[in-house]
């Protein structure tokens, strides 16, 4: 099959120097889904009972990819680190925790429907398509108004009223037990970390662990979205990986690596810029960051720096990021002070992952309605007090393997190639023998395979065009090709194809692995 | 803090010897359960708001152990194998597949309740647990003939009678979408392997397989238990990976690995024998439980083995496990043959995993349900057809974890063990300075801990009293201790203590990261 070609955004033919340039040649998100179809990396979800809408299924590509991204994280910000544990705790929760957390409460969309088709929206993001305002932090009278007065009819039908708009809450909800009624009801868990300050004390006594120290978790979420858009961007089912970093509420700027990141660059859209209507970002270094007081801490200031970084590591070009401060108008009620890490999606600047300093809000509010004591002893002056939460790296999963996928994918003339790091592909090393149908051919392939299989993530292809087979790797991101021929039976050598420059280079079979090392390395 | 001691099961005092042959030294299920707590394995699920029944999350240790035991199983059941492909899909799904599943009509329990206290109980376990008489497979009529002239009362009250038995469906019930009724009803998958099923024709498009091949999946399931019970052994909500093998109907015996594991010897429990009343266990090859007909292909008798074997890989004694074959009156609606991996656990054999061999049942009902084409073509024949799943290797994560830490919890004098595999421990390698107020040492010790901990998941702690921090790692189960001490400074040395034996070595820190190596692989 030949490769879907993707025009790029200038249009007509241009010269290799200049389609090379194109950083994201993904038009749309529709265009990026159903490349996750056809190459199997993610699927509809119930697809073949004509889907849910909001639910994805990952396939085999995918999958491996996601895996990749996760235990990378994990890595870095869990295993690699000593004032860091992970916890994995239950999706399904005591009700009781998302009443203390403020969910049963006020996690809610406003929503309107159509009073002739019945389509339902939320108004937030009606007002925004329709006139182009923001609306998700204003008043449920004043969208009330704004419709009201703008006569804003149903985009479905065209044609209809619409209800007044109504709060309507994000939980999923279930019931435990043989009997359904209110004492029995429980909520999928809206968000990873509130199983995480549930059980700080549990880890606090069991870890050894001394403040500052931070609690990780990976694991899925689920929110009941009006309006599930934008692939995996916004999904009523994803995957978490959060991390609460609990510090001495006086000591919020003891953070000792400080030094070691506060002159790195980022750039930043300030809250003061978006006051304004404006949407101009500011190059400052970390340090100016927290020094200017648009961060609270250092340590916050620090986590935002570990999180951004981690993208950079991963691939993602530093153009393609920004750090976005919430206004005061939008901050979520447990936050002090919050920041986005936003990415150029191919549907413009939106959240990637963010951060908030949530304070001591959340311990204070679990002490508070499980009447437990959920505070630690200050051996310098007797006294007690509620650890505070400075920095909270939070990333979905879904929107870092969105965001990877955007922006390794690469228009290369005539081929699409997916430029993941070599440690991210699902794929690292494909093996080919160049004819099927010589015994002698294929059972040196074999062991050609046979013998790296151990150290890499191979796929086995017994190709008909060896042609064809390149493309298929190139579009899901494999390094390195090596292909048997019928030179490769006297000379033990074998030819090793690179994805990104597609120089092909001879290789004896027993340097084979070191060979490949380098490679995968130099990416 | 002193490790507490768990009497032997032979009461007082034995000799070493002794000892060290206690396979299990764990008395009951919730000895293990307290252990899991103190050390930070697993805690209780919403433990601060009083707990939720059947739900547990894993602390920091227990995510390191239960990452690493799902990292293994993918590895070897997918990653490594040519013919095998993974997918990781949503847990909410369109309903209808639950419904063509046969769950939403089936997938029940039978309950009765307390008239006096209002309590529910599992009929069966209820029955077997008074009576002793085995009754997971027995009619509702029978069980309520059973009850009433057996006159049997609550358990809870010990006095209130109970009301007729009914049928309680098992599956999670939510609503998906703004609207709460009929049409929103989704669930919260039963088994994973249902969306394996229906993602078998999107693999079959994407994954360039062709039969015989296998898809994987790991993740949450959920099942409203009426009585959860044994810590993570039945709980509300656990881990599945699953794999479905898929095979030609007329090719069920064409596998070509067959030979190499014919004459491997396992003990079976037969569906025979169970008929007799008897527990009486055979132990025979895996060519015998083929030729014989317990199973009904090769291909189920192949994978019966790998997953035996993995758990044998993994450091499960075979005395400890064995096949139980499902008889004939407790099959499943959708199984052709079945056998239980049981696991000797404190509470008796028990489904540690299991493996059906569903025919072509679930195809053959996604395909009528959906009305869409699940078959395959036959180059051959020229003829389409339904594949076969001939084996169905389905492992409960939760029940693996507590496999194999009863299995390495191990009593040893006065101190507790836990003689995990290196390569499942949550800390591998430990590092002490002897004392925690001399710079020179500490620094010294920071170095030793910075060299190694790129290659290995370390524990670093400036420790009071070194005698505790090796019970304490000996608890968790790190395979290696290293004390660094004012000779260290000297001679540029350091102590390895080995987890099992206690012997302690001196070695060079140049070559540590070779001598750790070594150790870890030897055991």
């Amino acid at each position: 099959m030949k490769p879907q070609t993707t025009p790029n955004k200038f249009g007509g033919p241009a010269s290799r120097e200049t389609r090379l340039q194109i950083v994201q040649p993904i038009k749309s998100i529709d265009e990026l889904a159903s490349f996750c179809k056809r190459r199997g990396f993610v699927f509809p979800g119930s697809e073949l009972y004509g889907g849910l809408s909001g639910f994805w299924d990952y396939g085999p590509l995918g999958v491996e990819l996601k895996n990749k991204i996760k235990a990378d994280w994990w890595k870095k910000f869990v295993q690699d680190r000593d004032d860091v544990v992970g916890i994995d705790g239950a999706i399904v929760n005591n009700p009781n925790i998302w009443i203390a957390s403020g969910h049963v409460g006020s996690f809610a969309d406003v929503l309107v429907d159509c009073k002739r088709c019945g389509v339902k929206h939320r108004a937030d993001v009606l007002i925004n398509d329709v006139l182009g305002i923001p609306a998700d932090s204003m008043a449920i009278e004043q969208m009330k108004e704004i419709i009201e007065k703008n006569n804003i009819r149903c985009p479905a039908c065209k044609k209809g009223e619409l209800t007044e708009p109504r709060r309507f809450n994000l939980l999923f909800k279930t019931h435990v037990g043989a009997v359904e009624g209110e004492k029995s009801t429980a909520y999928l868990r809206g968000e990873t970390c509130q199983t995480i300050f549930v059980n700080f004390k549990n880890v606090l006594d069991t870890a050894r662990m001394k403040l500052p120290f931070g609690i990780a978790q990976a694991g899925k979420a689920f929110r009941n979205e009006i309006a599930p858009r934008d692939f995996l961007f916004r999904s009523r089912e994803f995957e978490q990986m959060e991390l609460e970093f609990f510090v001495h509420p006086q000591k919020l700027n003891d953070c000792p690596e400080f030094e070691k990141i506060a002159k790195k660059k980022v750039l930043v859209l300030t809250a003061s810029e978006q006051v304004k209507k404006s949407q101009k970002v500011t190059e400052m270094t970390f340090g100016e960051l927290a020094e200017k007081v648009y961060v609270k801490s250092k340590w916050h200031a620090y986590w935002l720096f570990q999180h951004y970084n981690w993208f950079l590591e991963l691939g993602i070009s530093p153009e393609n990021l920004r750090l976005r401060e919430h206004t005061k108008d939008e901050l979520s009620h447990y936050a002090v002070a919050t920041f986005d890490i936003e990415y150029n999606f191919p549907f413009g600047w939106k959240e990637l992952g963010g951060q908030a300093d949530r304070g001591q809000f959340d311990l204070t509010q679990h002490a508070k309605f499980s009447k437990k004591d959920l505070s630690c002893f200050d051996e310098e002056t007797k006294q007690r007090f509620i650890p505070y939460v400075a920095a909270e790296p939070s990333q979905g999963v879904d929107r870092a393997f969105l965001a990877l996928l955007t922006e390794a994918y690469t228009v290369d003339g005539d081929r699409i190639v997916l430029k993941l790091k070599p440690k991210l592909a699902p794929v690292q090393v494909a093996v080919f023998p160049l004819l099927r149908n010589d015994a002698k051919l294929l059972k040196f392939a074999q062991g050609v395979h046979k013998g790296i299989k151990e150290k890499f993530i191979t796929h086995y292809e017994e190709s008909g065009n060896i042609g064809k087979s390149y493309r298929r790797q190139d579009e899901i991101g494999t390094p390195a090709c090596i292909t048997v021929d019928f030179d490769s039976l006297k000379g033990k050598d074998v030819t090793v194809r690179d994805r990104d420059t597609m120089k092909q280079k001879r290789v004896k079979v027993k340097e084979l692995i070191e060979y490949l090392e380098k490679i995968l390395q130099s990416k």
